[in-house]
């Protein structure tokens, strides 16, 4: 079970991480000051100060082959193991734009997933060469505002056959970089056969994003931010016809591709939250050994040395399971890595979240204002205790997982 | 120890109660949305509709009487003890435009309550008059940005004796309400003895918000949200004059000020956060059982029941020693509540805010979107975690306490 | 709502802590190292000077008026509220044996509670007289080994009716004071007809605790701890005789005995769970000023000043609920007080236990062993998350009671 | 980095998981249960059927090669890594005794440790062949009641020397082992230099357990528990004489020794608690499993499911980062470990303590008495937060190494 970097990843994670300090930090607050100042005046339009940043830094880290590192499977991509992976995803998490930079962002690596397993050639060619380069987007369509999506038999957005059609209706929300006007795909789940056996009543759709019928609504704010240009977005469907080609894998088949998209996806995510804990912990310390109260450094103070050996103990710990679940997709792939990727669903998002408001608290007032990443980092990493899934659903299977095993035994 | 509503508060709880949940609650999100359309662009400026809605609430509530409960120990208000005020104020809590509607809101109580005690004639004259009655707003300011003003001795703007005026010079921020374009006055902590006994440094002066020199630069963001039209300012003062009748109290007794200051401040919000956190449980307890997955209502799934027994038990401790707090203050003043108002300083705002982290997840991804007012009580709740003092410093005064009943005993 | 000391209890709490403190705390190492040295050997045979210690202060606070306080709904007793009550029984929690030289320890005042209420006249001349003057001790038999007791519809020991007797077969477990040789009255849930409705098929029994068929298997220790000599015993009935008018109240009302002596029992324990608390963060504040390490006092290192800040703030707000709990069933009575004896119920013991381990801590490993109370303090205050309830069925209670308010609402 | 069962230690850690499963764990209590029985009297004398358990484990352990583990960094053992030993370790974590069948128990592998790196030949003959054949058991005596031997310079037993020999005064306690009537080593710091500089001024001695001047007082009891006969005791020297070649490695070098000892003892006590704790988890699955409360198995009702998935998800990660620390010892050594023993010192109790009170609480009162081993569990992992090191002081050592990165950095 090795859980270190190796001798392949090495250089690549020092590559990842200067890039990331050296040449997108920097960016960074520039690229989130732009929004708004397009001359439409809307945000979710990318100034030309926006691309310029954004394609500037894409093209150097194509250039230097930093690019696609997510397909851990497949003759695509540098065929790291998601093991190896994870050292990079950390590093990314560490400041806002970077892991678009490297074309690793969500939900495009989980959206290339499904095209590279479940898609037909015409699939592939329409839509993955392209987002393989980074050139288009693409959006995830998966909860809905009026039912409770933890439990995805709820999904009741409504696919109709209609001669080689499907007319879809009904809303969708949290559309994560639907907000990006270089979205084109559109992944969506819609209810197929509503009398079907529940895990059979679903499918899944590739669909263009300026499919007539379709109608962005508006951006879902996560604590006042819209999260422009790339945005949470409400997504209404009406009448709106898919191709009976563009049903991913077979009527009734929507679980199955959404199992096989979402281990790598939230794995993916975690490994991020690691790398923000670490950016939180490294101000915090930063901060209470330069600022003074009473006669002595913050961290003399109160409970902060307790506070700082907490937050190193617990990142330590997420990183390992996190590591460990990767391992276990590896080697035995993710339906045995379910169980691992709950629990590190459950535990990084709030490990880190702890550790960003220590590192607040640290910071006085300043620690959630715009002078400092925190509260930001706060809002992306609260929002992963819902997005694929919420802590409850996972608690409940690490638990129904943990049973099982006694539960056959005789009494 | 009368923890409870008395007779005469109880109806004006009930009125208050009934105005603020068939009267303000309704047009909240009204106000909110009126933020940003003034015809300048600017969001801290007030559109007629804003006014409208504010002044016509106001004009209500003064006529009801139901006006200025915060006057507890004056002949101005209405007499009520401040365990009556806290019931009242928690209703206040509930709606985020409610406790202005009222005239009750921070930082003007405080400052009323600074003319009050430790103004001249002419002070109370000049100011009190139109704050009682809700004509002009006031600010606060006190912490800095290029000091840890949890300790106050390192409060650092300068203000120096020219003539018959001081001189003031130096940066402050987290100005709440100076944002507001009613706001007429501000009561400003400088260091005027910077070679003085630590404690003797500072003093405080009343100065017109339009004072040349002084300088609004920018709103300080909370979570992404600058609170408009209230904020919380970043104000720069560039040789900006004061008279010398304007020094509160004296040279170098701005701590004493500041203390007399804080005591009823720190209370009321953490009343007003305690109506917060039953507002968030009734959110959650509506939320499951009027939401449905895996077959059950949500309230029987997971740990939820626990979370609500838990949330229910957090918030009775904490109302239960924010009335026990109240009554010290009633009963033997604002210097030996010191360590109750410390206690609740730090136990209301973590108790509410784990009660609407709860309740946010209880609501899936919406809880922490526009469509539902939790995110905005969390950041709000957040704020407060710094207000009036960050946790550390309540917690060390609490420890302090507790040990010099022991400290002098012979060992 | 006055939670306060009033002025008649104030002189009773002040000899009570002083007799606490001065004459019994310095007696209850002595009693308790008397344990197992009977000549007969056994732990559960009181040695001539245990006689003499409780007899000696039972004596004195006799005399004293400084008795069966716990009577706060009688003609018999001082008549004093339940509110008064908890301060009294507070100052008892704070030493071992105290609560009983004052005649207020449990089981036998809820025993004396159910005599009072249910029992005959010929019952209470039986057995309440002498109890109540603390000539003989009792045990109540609720708990069983073979189902979840915490639903109490499982209690399976079989009554059945043979003639003018009741026969009782099976095991309790778990029976408090039953250890004590002087233990002489025993009231006994039984299942009298298991086919009734599941609250109607048990009832409860008085019985001499020397009858025939009944034997005292062994002690349950507590952590290793058998808490002699009173005990939680291990009872077997075997063909056990009751007679018919022994049955209290009537066939089938075993949960409305059981409700009615819960009550007051479960609040009396944790009044003193809070006196428990209260010296156990004596000690901890005590220890930490006059032990040094790293060259400072104890206190001054690592997170000490929060940890004795928030002992304090849990304690002071685990006290409130506690008097609030109190306070509803002096005004609205037993069945209204119901949620709020749930939530102290789940809060004091917690509370208590989080203080003693951290005190624990403060004092090195010396905290953990015979050389201090504390290990003692934290077994007991461990059987209270079991005892008259688990924490899972009162947290469930709660919260049933909280949603109850808005499952009637149309949706 | 490898964190894996290698091939090599997987087979072992099958015979060892059977042997305790199969063979130990069903003599365990009996072994228990003759404590207390000798002739004598004496809890801390070995009945005849004591050794015969024992030794009859011994004999069949080492027939099988299952001997000695421990021995990871030399040529007398198997060699096997600090990684591989900690799945065996765990493995006899489970079982009270059956660390001790493998030879493998502290404090004799810590001492053995001593003898081996820092003893003479003639040290290493006398006692190490007969401690590494299991003949002999050894205690290791650091801790004082007087002082706060958490900050060892404050250590306080006094030798002076005297001719050729050293004269030991003072006391010492928690020797853990030193009950055991078959402890026939004593390794003991003293201070020997009380002016130097307060790194040099203690030394380690080798001394006879049957040294004239040496006088067991008493057991030290954990919650009620001596733990006979293996002990914790309380040891006198009055004129204790050691020559001056049992002074190891140097006068002055005391706390070279303990550091080189500790580490290692550390993380075996990690560890076994991981084990603990797996048993713990299976125990409280099963019960929940098996046992019915309001019409369903326990596990069914309020937050267990989410308390097993916690456990589960604690447990995973504190297994990792013992793993991780023993790998970080394997391959930097023991100075470059300490940051990682420090953290896994603090979690690995913690983890351990919660889930085994998780699980007495769902065993309901039998949990916490002899009829289940969960309390004996507790309290053996509650005494880890004081041995080798109180949790704050471990918390102390994270922080300090955390902030030292960033210290030296121009500010």
């Amino acid at each position: 079970m090795d859980l270190g970097m190796t001798d392949r990843v090495r250089p690549l994670v020092q590559q990842v991480r200067d890039m990331v300090e050296n040449e997108i930090a920097p960016l960074d607050a520039e690229y989130h000051d732009e929004i708004g100042r397009h001359p439409s005046g809307g945000r979710f339009a990318l100034t030309d100060r926006q691309i310029e940043i954004m394609e500037g830094l894409k093209a150097k880290a194509r250039e230097r082959g930093l690019w696609n590192f997510w397909l851990t499977d497949s003759k695509r991509g540098k065929g790291l193991s998601t093991v190896e992976y994870a050292y990079l995803a950390e590093e990314m998490g560490k400041v806002g734009i970077a892991a678009e930079v490297f074309n690793c962002n969500a939900p495009d690596t989980g959206n290339m997933e499904v095209l590279e397993r479940y898609g037909t050639d015409a699939h592939r060619e329409r839509w993955l060469g392209r987002l393989l380069k980074g050139e288009i987007r693409s959006a995830y369509l998966m909860t809905e505002p009026d039912v409770a999506s933890s439990d995805a038999t709820n999904i009741s957005l409504r696919a109709e056959r209609d001669g080689d059609d499907w007319v879809l209706n009904g809303d969708k929300w949290w559309a994560s970089g639907a907000g990006d006007p270089r979205c084109a795909l559109y992944i969506v789940m819609a209810c197929t056969s509503p009398d079907a056996h529940k895990h059979s009543r679903h499918s899944m759709f590739f669909m263009p994003a300026d499919t007539e019928g379709v109608e962005v609504l508006r951006p879902m704010n996560v604590f006042n931010n819209d999260d422009a240009p790339h945005g949470h977005m409400h997504v209404r469907f009406t009448n709106a016809r898919v191709k009976a080609e563009d049903l991913i894998l077979g009527e009734g088949r929507g679980f199955e591709v959404a199992q096989g998209r979402l281990g790598p996806g939230r794995i993916h995510h975690c490994m991020r939250a690691i790398g923000l804990a670490e950016k939180a912990l490294e101000l915090m310390c930063r901060r209470g050994l330069t600022r003074q109260a009473f006669g002595k450094n913050l961290v003399e103070l109160g409970a902060n040395y307790d506070i700082i050996a907490n937050a190193r103990m617990e990142i330590e710990q997420a990183r390992l399971l996190c590591l460990k679940a990767a391992w276990v997709m590896d080697t035995e792939g993710n339906r045995a890595a379910a169980p691992w990727i709950s629990m590190i669903k459950v535990v990084a998002p709030l490990t880190a979240l702890e550790v960003v408001d220590q590192s607040m608290q640290m910071h006085g007032a300043g620690g959630i204002s715009q002078d400092q990443p925190l509260a930001a980092m706060w809002t992306k990493l609260r929002t992963l205790r819902f997005a694929d899934g919420p802590d409850a659903v996972h608690r409940r299977q690490v638990a129904r997982h943990e049973l099982r095993q006694y539960s056959n035994e005789p009494r």
